[in-house]
């Protein structure tokens, strides 16, 4: 079984923070400890506009992804901590 | 008699979280314990855009769905506790 | 004399939630022991949209329906109680 | 002298509720003990659009309203307790 | 040195409520005190529309005006009391 | 070096309230006793409108400018104290 | 490994206050004690528009920008502390 994020929704995996990758580190927050870094899992079709066309999703499965802190819902799936965000709450890409 | 939910609102039927279905399972949120998972019953014709025309529900009957917490009003219905939730309130679809 | 609801109002007479209906039963709201059910008397020309047409209303005189909690103004009226909602308040028709 | 009212907004001379007028009776509200009918002395060019224009009316002098609690301006003028409601507080009209 | 009102806004002489003029009274707001009529004495050129063209201006020099209380900042200029409001402050014209 | 304002900007340097200009005084704010006057220093190239193009800037450079209470980022910059205002808090010209 | 920003989002390191850079100094913030100026690192392709495209972004790699207080989101990476901010939080830039 899969989830299947709908419209803006991205599915993430997070990282561990203090996993070293390719010589980039993201501390996790130093408030909540908690890390902001993830995996796309999957992606959904993207946000609505006002025209009911919808905008081309960002992300791509596959990338690593640096979302806001306290974004999202977590799921536990699988036995995985997953995290379904908003497209939005992603600033950036670390490739 | 049946609910038909007008506009984005949509009619779920709550599934407990414990039961697994197909090897995933998505446990219930840790604050309330209440599950997020459910089965779609009907969906309204979708909500309404700034030009007068209506957006496709991305969820049709039968879908098993991942909402969010404390998304939706809850309806006893038929001895039944259901929940109608707007369509912006559905996360992923479990497939 | 009548009550003509303007632009997306609904006049609804609530309806006593434990009258069985041909075997459908909604229960009344739990904290507020409302209900939430009712039959719509009377129906605007609907919400204006931003091209100044209107939307076309989604319920109709007679229909039996279902509305958020709270929602709506509480207007006595030739001794019964009515409520005018705006349409976005009615999540549901009960058919 | 008379009051123009600008835009969206219009000119409510409140009525009191218990004066039986072709045997509706609209009970005053059960909060405030005020009266929330009235009778339209004048309305404005309506709400502008995006698009520059303007939205008609739906109200026009003489009508009998219903509007919403605690809306409006107060106004008291030429010994009269008038209200300045925007045309959105006005619910609905009595026929 | 005049001050030349930016966009939806206007520049209004505030007046002083008991003055009677043409019959017409408008009380002061029975909470603060303060008169809520003015007098206009210049227009910006008007709100700006989501196209970037500007809605034409509702009121103009020399109108007396009513408008919401609270409304508005106060400035002091040349030993005069004035008050710098939007557009969208003022509910109505005394005539 | 020089400080260029993007898009709504506006970089302003705040006048002395009680310096006389042409006969003109605006008096500072009652309550916080600072001056709500400013001459413009520079000017972004506009707000952007829905549609991607921006809206022509409302002041220009030299212009003395009335601005809302509290608004604003104060910026020490080489000795001077200057305030970068969206030209939205710019109210009027005085001129 | 880069960190590649999305849509409206702008990778900033941020720029010791005190540091005089061709005459113009920008002291940090009274209150925080914290610098706001920056050198922008890397620029998203733009915040979406209604219309699905997107505004082209007002700064480039290598600016040296002024933003808002308590803006963005601080990440630390490759020992570096970084912002990402929002183009909007942008004021202006130091040129």
């Amino acid at each position: 079984m899969k989830i299947i994020p709908l419209g803006p929704h991205v599915v993430v995996r997070r990282l561990e923070a203090e996993k070293k990758t390719n010589g980039g580190i993201v501390l996790p927050d130093a408030a909540t400890k908690e890390s902001r870094e993830g995996r796309v899992l999957s992606v959904g079709d993207g946000p609505i506009l006002s025209d009911g066309h919808r905008a081309i999703p960002q992300v791509k499965e596959g990338d690593r992804v640096l979302f806001s802190n306290y974004a999202g819902t977590h799921v536990q799936f699988n036995s995985e901590e997953l995290l379904i965000l908003s497209e939005d709450d992603i600033l950036a890409v670390l490739n």
